[in-house]
């Protein structure tokens, strides 16, 4: 069936777009981080959580279950006992994954610059 | 002087890194918009909050504050009556604006993908 906005183009700019929610999820508090550590590769949820230093259990949960609806997620349980579950990128998460990835290194490479940023503005406030 | 954490290699998975704070800044749920918005041209702020569809007066000026401490936004007042304030991106906030547009343009272009996926999800809860 035709949705009704099926000729839209999607913009994040409009509040009740999909792509914005989209957006929303994926540069979320959590999500970016999230993100950018399956990139490295999968993970189990405990090693998950140590690796995005700081995130609840509970927060972390919620994250990827959203990335695994969005279809940037991959859950796999295994049939281990106790059963392994494991967490990687769909090829989508992938290429999503990369542009935060990107990003990170784009900031992390200039962190003193906008650090000597951050002094001079606090310095004449 | 030298900072006594100028050796460290900065991750935004530390949560202590000042990394951190400025993906968070940037990443934020209008600092994306903003900064998405500028990468288009200069704006008043008016203007930049209608294009930011749904931010309130209050959010658009703590982003934008947040943005021009990180050394990304630059405010400008023109000495007219009455006076003019145009925001823009300096150099810096340009390349990571251009990194977000990036993603932007992915997550619009392929949102019937994830909007499936968000359905088929569904369909199995």
């Amino acid at each position: 069936m035709t949705e009704p906005d099926d000729d839209l183009i999607p913009s994040v700019f409009a509040r009740d777009c999909a792509s914005r929610g989209v957006l929303t999820d994926v540069t979320g508090r959590w999500g970016t981080l999230a993100l950018a550590a399956l990139h490295e590769g999968s993970f189990r949820f405990n090693a998950l959580r140590r690796k995005v230093d700081g995130v609840s259990e509970k927060m972390l949960a919620q994250t990827l279950q959203s990335l695994e609806r969005d279809g940037l997620v991959r859950r796999e349980v295994q049939a281990t006992i106790p059963p392994r579950v494991e967490y990687s990128l769909t090829d989508l998460g992938q290429r999503v994954a990369t542009q935060l990835v990107n990003l990170i290194e784009l900031l992390e490479g200039e962190i003193n610059t906008m650090r000597a940023a951050q002094e001079a503005y606090d310095d004449l406030r």
